[in-house]
């Protein structure tokens, strides 16, 4: 199959369209392995049929994915959307080489829309006919896939759904060395950006709990990839669902390009020493040339120096000359050896590419971040997201909606918004409200301003999670917010806690 | 004209296509305002020709600058790719109206790409089929076009070129303030954004000299605008171009969608106070209705109380019954006056749209931050980035590629890699070539790591713009780089300024 179309089928009784590969879900495993023809035989051997309306089903074709369109006036030139992210960086390589002065390993990355001409979109952002897609496509020298930093993330134990545990149906718990180690991950750049990549969906709030890497099954894997990964998360009502997916995809990009561009995209990579060599250097004598050959002496003396060892093992050497053959007499020639430097040798190099599903990442985030509890018996809906993405990091909650209340409460908003915190002002309904709504678009912290802000200078700060409140003095708020914030305060020894009933 | 198609004429010889407007620039001020007529009779007027082989023009016809596209299998479906980014933000206008509970003036911004089917791109990305848009739609109460924040800007002293100042050809210099009071601006709002606009392209670096805002001219601006502002810049190559628009588009895009929608897109505004007033109530006798129109009593009854006091001045009152008029004496109705409160009253906001173009915008800020000075006789190109815009804000430099000053400058590479600074390091070719390389990709500083930072634990800090060198100490370097960088500190006391001759 190739990258970008889709195997459908049509109803022959009402002409309804479907992916062909989705309607034996049920029956295999991985339909993506299978070909048309292969997909059309479990059909017919399953007796598969439309699903609306129970009529027989056609034979399997191919749907381009990609949305075409025309290009200038006149409708002459014809255009596509891209269906991914990556191709921008694999026309620009060389121009990525020579920023990088033709040294390995590089990077690049592009994050924006990508758009396929889905022939069922569903399950809300899962699957999107224009969807955000974050890639980056690293290339790196074939003979060496170590990462110097491979030591920072070895210890990170991770959930590997490896081919062989796919046999078992149990993921094992490794870290990431002892995986590069006994060759489940295939080396240590995949092993790094699997590692990466788990770091990241940490760091956004997805829940280690509910997500695995699964490594592609061998017959699921590209041909050319030589091992490739998905992050998997396990979201509510959708199952196991693939989120990120890295990949390392040898020199087939690159190799692609040049066949179609005639375009050389090797790297010279030199060796660490210049490796000296002994070479043959051939001298024509011009001057016996000259007389012999006329006006072609230039061009046969310059056929003469091209020549290999191989090629003068004869008396006569023959040598050609735009499709003609001229036999030269050895002695107009003479031959020395001299020492040649290799400096290093031309590669094509590997590249492995992460590729993030942003919608679906975002998705996992708030699906992982939800959850219901009950306070005082009423129920009590959050998102529990870290600071880092949620919308609002603080809200500002003037106990009343009074004058001698909204001015301080202006004022520490002002104060915060000035150092760059996102933050919220509601004034509208009890104060019991306000929480219950700032805990359901997931606001870490809420602080309150009463009475005692303007007696005794002090605000209240309440913490989503635990819904205990500390207070906090009005002037060293902005600091003691950063710091809860930014992990580097722990909320219970931020201010002097509130003994009340949380809520 | 419409909002997305653009005129053309084709060549009647050679079949080349053109913008009709493009080709009568040089004869008519501002095309834009010309009809498809008007242009063709300026053109036949003027006798303009093909400007490749001179053969006689088409008549004006529109050319959709839509891209087309199909949808789903079997191309049943049509689809356009957005050209511009508005779109979205109107179409979700009542769950943006919910989000700010119901609260007048509210605003919301997209950044993405657009794209325009435009026949001749050129330029470089100054015409782009595909480009970067960012916009903000703020919907205002059309009753106030004050704001709340004006005060902040209103001394901000601009260069405003108004449809006035266009007649003299000089633009005025004044405050935002005084344009507002004296009508050059339409409103408060409007200036708010101009000047906030101002504020935006200085930080990224857009020289103030090589800029103003442009009136749109009253056969230019769009029919329903109330008053429209672009800020344009003074490029090398390229002369005076848009990069900004700012418009108040009053209740036009509204309307527009609540007549395609058939859903009322009003907003209802509260009064300070609810005004209460004498209201009429009809009151049917329905005993007495009931024997006079059996069935339809109920419904004679309704209509009776929906009456206003106009339908009741007669003896007999009318009532309309599924288009049947039906007579009712009336001494079968009663009639009280109650006392209504209203809460206050429905409007369709009117909406400010600055609309930025991104690629522009870039662009701009390449062309005025690129200069050259001489350096020992020698040229020096350099872009004088802000930090805030630099791709890289601090190069590491060890002076030689060895071991002693490679070890030191990885580590305050990574300091400040930990910091977020944006960082380069580079070993390669003579320190002069590579403060060189720097100032000319716009690093504001450099810093070197010499033997003197193994001996007395400095590294030198070099300014891009002033060449002039600070010897720092090692523990001091993060905080003053930081400081540096945010324009906390002045280069010249930030260190122990090296008087040497500036390189």
């Amino acid at each position: 199959m190739s990258g970008f179309s889709d195997p459908l089928t049509t109803c022959k009784a009402c002409n309804e369209i479907y992916r062909a590969d989705h309607l034996i879900k049920h029956i295999v495993e991985v339909p993506d392995a299978l070909s048309n023809q292969e997909i059309y035989k479990v059909i017919c051997d399953n007796e598969v049929t439309c699903p609306e309306c129970g009529g027989a089903l056609s034979e399997i074709y191919e749907f381009n994915l990609m949305f075409k369109t025309n290009i200038g006036p006149g409708g002459k030139l014809q255009g596509y959307l891209r269906p991914e992210t990556a191709q921008g960086m694999f026309i620009n390589f060389q121009r990525l080489l020579r920023y990088f002065r033709d040294h390995l390993p590089f990077g690049a990355v592009q994050i924006g829309k990508s758009f396929r001409n889905e022939i069922s979109p569903r399950q809300g952002v899962i699957r999107l006919r224009e969807f955000t897609q974050a890639e980056a496509e690293i290339f790196i020298d074939p003979r060496n896939k170590t990462h110097p930093k491979f030591g920072e993330i070895k210890d990170l134990v991770l959930k590997l759904y490896s081919q062989a545990a796919q046999e078992r149906g149990e993921p094992d718990t490794m870290t990431v060395g002892e995986a590069v180690e006994r060759g489940v991950i295939a080396h240590q750049i995949l092993g790094y950006y699997v590692a990466r990549t788990y770091q990241f969906l940490m760091a956004v709030g997805v829940s280690s709990g509910s997500m695995r890497f699964r490594q592609h099954k061998s017959d699921e894997m590209a041909h050319y990839a030589a091992d490739c990964w998905d992050a998997e998360v396990l979201l509510d009502r959708l199952g196991w669902i693939e989120i990120v997916g890295i990949a390392d995809r040898t020199d087939y990009d690159l190799k692609a390009h040049m066949a179609q561009s005639k375009v050389s995209l090797k790297v010279m990579v030199p060796y660490d020493k210049p490796i000296k060599r002994q070479k043959l250097v051939v001298k024509p004598d011009f001057k016996a040339l000259g007389p012999k050959f006329k006006a072609k002496s230039k061009a046969v003396g310059d056929a003469l120096k091209a020549l290999t060892p191989e090629d003068i093992r004869g008396d006569m050497i023959k040598v050609q000359l735009d499709g003609e053959q001229i036999e030269v007499d050895k002695s107009l020639v003479s031959f020395e050896t001299a020492e040649e430097e290799i400096r290093g040798e031309e590669v094509v190099p590997h590249v492995i590419e992460p590729s993030f599903g942003i919608d679906r990442i975002i998705y996992t985030v708030l699906d992982h971040s939800f959850y219901e509890d009950a306070v005082d018996g009423e129920a009590r809906s959050v998102l529990k997201f870290l600071p880092g993405v949620a919308p609002i990091e603080v809200a500002i909650l003037p106990l009343m909606d009074r004058s001698e209340l909204v001015a301080p409460a202006r004022k520490i908003l002002e104060d915060l918004r000035s150092r760059g915190i996102r933050t919220d002002y509601d004034t509208s309904g009890s104060i019991g409200r306000r929480y219950r709504r700032n805990d359901e678009v997931g606001t870490p912290y809420d602080v309150t301003v009463d009475y005692e802000t303007l007696e005794k200078g002090t605000v209240t700060v309440r913490d989503r999670d635990s819904m205990r409140q500390i207070k906090v003095r009005v002037e060293d708020m902005v600091c003691t917010l950063e710091g809860l914030l930014s992990g580097a305060k722990k909320f219970e020894k931020a201010g002097v806690m509130v003994e009340i009933h949380p809520t």
